[in-house]
């Protein structure tokens, strides 16, 4: 029997993180201050973030390495496997060799965790007690939750309202964990508070959990602020991912032809794809291509220029493809692709033409997660049947060109607390929308006036 | 950094199932018919079991073959990990070493598709094209979805309505893999009507969900029915459980002293430890507990005796320990632990006094569980608290006594779809049931009179 997953040991964790920063033709550019456009310093960034990470956002170093305790935790579930999706090839009866990077093995369910057990331990070390957050979905919030349960750290996840009653698996995974988990707006904060003054029964938003965070941090001791996508170091924390599938696919004596990552901040594409950039800047590696949703096009249908990275307009001004950050994505089951811009590295990446973009609606990407399940047997987070259907439609051109291709995709996380979701695709209730250009343009008029143009 | 978690390559999948009959010092006394209480014969069961599967109930040959698409399907996920749990032994300040085999990662979540898949193949080579099966809390009913949808088989679920109403995400992910699931009682069956007539607004049991899927699989064309713990052939599919543990401690250079798993049906616990059995009726082996919730006590303060495997009387007569198949257990959540009797193979074990019983408290089982989530970073199902209740039990006395010992428990599942008991008892709503005798004798006068004493 071929052995169809591929697995390497504890000592395969890779020992240093790659900043792609290193690598790229032009820099990243810099971050900029909501307010005077000025490209932000490290000073601006210390009231909420620990040095270590602030020079880590900011380095050009090809490697930074990975502490022995980050490492240790790491090993609760890494290294991941990496599978050959061979009875999904027999199915599509492609000649391509389909791979996925499955991520959904970590406690919490997803790759969030990469990243938050590195910053748990860094604020850690910079004597921080407590780290508060925002959380759409929940999947950020219960990965940051993990983190902090295993370095001793306090942790305040703000979820949005709507998420907090509609996904109440995810708060009791934060509460397991001895996490603090308040729907926001929240009476926790000023910003909740005059939010919830004018209206009382709001939704809420991620813009405004992301508010209620980063004020909790700013005024209480011993407490930093935690972002779980977009930033150089959250992306380069995640390529762990790719480093190992790198391991994988030389063992397995396999060259990638095609690299697939949903993108939704852009996290879990950077740490699949960022090591193979290198390859393809030259010429040689894969094709690269990120997954977005339809209903929140950054990618293919954004415009890049700085913009804000929170709807408040309160955050950093960052360099991205962007849908404008008063643009409101329709409620898709994907609730972490919904964000208005994309990571200023995989940003640059799709500027310079190394990276592709396909948007895909969501009854596509149900179907592919379900014919995914009903042929690997694993149920697929919404966010990740965006990856899949892409990978497939990879798979059935393979047939139709008969080529051999070696198609890598990551499988970001399970879908165990999404089945709802599945529910209403499978009973012919999960809606498509159809953008219109107008809202692209309307919140495309709200862009910052005070940053250069890109 | 030290490897905690011991790996093991699809080629160490085993080759054949171990069959603990082989090794006993005598017979598992038989099956007999509920109204004959004369031996069943295979003639009896093949109105709704495939051939090969009979024969394995009755086989006394030590090894049988696992068939080649059994292992290839087993390798989707298995070899499971066997993990040093080393965060939770410095937090208990343990000389002991506690090891844990990880049957979580299985897809539906649990070590029941080991068996699901082996009964889903049978059925197909012997030309069936649908099987019928009951669910509790839906571990088996998800299972026996994903393991027919492997082969291409129809399957029918019928799920006591009280946990179909309040787990919808179990039968969701039946509804993934492709399955028909109804609440039982149903109007499918003539069964499930007459109690819908009586009593419109049952919440229904187990015992009338086995007789509505035994009655749909013997009324229906090419339709089987499918059980998902108690038999020898179950119990014996499940020891690649115990089969991988052994190669594992052999790596990791160990030799077990205590061995653990949690008992309903008894099929878990039977996976583990079967293949160590010899060893301890040779009196070289490790020590055997099974672990049953206190308002289920089966082993530990039920009876030796013939007893019918359904709450109806309608299935074979077992010889079990049991508790009468009348007793209706306390509803807690460790739902697949609700079960009057125990497996004959494992109750016959604990009658030779090769293994011990103890019962906690579900508050105990879920302290237990948390402890373990958060300090190694996994929720665990509600039936798996109990095992890690007295692994935790047992490391405390090794570091009273300072004895070094090796302690091995079965992490039956993973609890994400189990997380409401986990806000219940966070919140303290939890409640311990004291059960009192005088439940326990008057179920044990309705023990059928037409069997033979043991």
């Amino acid at each position: 029997m071929d052995d169809t997953r591929i697995i390497l040991s504890a000592k395969d964790i890779p020992h240093a993180w790659y900043n792609l920063a290193s690598d790229l033709p032009q820099p990243i550019p810099p971050h900029r201050h909501p307010m005077t456009g000025q490209p932000v310093t490290p000073d601006d960034m210390k009231p909420i973030f620990p040095d270590a990470l602030i020079m880590q956002e900011v380095s050009t170093e090809r490697w930074i390495e990975i502490p022995g305790p980050v490492r240790e935790k790491l090993a609760i579930w890494r290294p991941t496997p990496l599978v050959r999706a061979i009875q999904l090839e027999r199915h599509l009866k492609t000649p391509a060799r389909i791979y996925y990077k499955n991520e959904g093995v970590s406690p919490p369910g997803s790759h969030k965790p990469n990243t938050a057990i590195a910053q748990a331990y860094y604020n850690k070390q910079a004597g921080i007690k407590r780290i508060a957050t925002e959380t759409g979905a929940g999947q950020w919030g219960s990965s940051l939750a993990f983190a902090c349960d295993l370095f001793g750290l306090e942790c305040k996840v703000y979820m949005v309202r709507v998420s907090y009653e509609q996904k109440p698996y995810r708060r009791s995974l934060m509460q397991l964990w001895g996490a603090t988990c308040v729907a926001s707006p929240s009476k926790d904060t000023n910003a909740g508070r005059a939010i919830l003054a004018k209206d009382p029964n709001t939704t809420g938003s991620l813009g405004i959990a992301i508010s209620e965070a980063v004020e909790d941090a700013a005024t209480h001791d011993n407490t930093n602020y935690s972002l779980g996508s977009v930033l150089n170091h959250v992306c380069m924390q995640q390529s762990v991912i790719g480093l190992e599938v790198k391991k994988q696919l030389a063992l397995a004596e396999e060259t990638p032809d095609i690299m697939i990552g949903c993108a939704g901040g852009g996290s879990n594409l950077a740490g699949l794809i960022f090591p193979f950039v290198k390859d393809t800047l030259d010429g040689h590696g894969p094709k690269l291509i990120a997954v977005e949703p339809s209903a929140c096009p950054s990618l293919t249908r954004g415009k890049y220029a700085y913009d804000f990275g929170d709807t408040a307009g309160m955050a950093p001004l960052a360099a991205m493809f962007t849908l404008g950050h008063s643009f409101v994505p329709a409620g898709i089951h994907a609730g972490g692709l919904r964000y208005h811009g994309m990571a200023p590295s995989v940003s640059l990446l799709h500027k310079l033409k190394v990276l592709d973009a396909v948007a895909v609606h969501q009854n596509a990407a149900f179907e592919a997660g379900v014919m995914f399940a009903r042929t690997e047997g694993i149920c697929p987070a919404p966010e990740t049947n965006h990856a899949i259907r892409v990978a497939i439609d990879e798979a059935i051109k393979c047939r139709e060109t008969r080529q051999e291709k070696c198609i890598v995709f990551n499988f970001s996380g399970h879908g165990h607390f999404d089945l709802g979701a599945y529910d209403n695709y499978l009973t012919g209730k999960l809606e498509d929308f159809e953008l219109p250009q107008a809202n692209i343009d309307n919140a495309l008029k709200e862009l910052p006036a005070n940053a250069p143009a890109l």
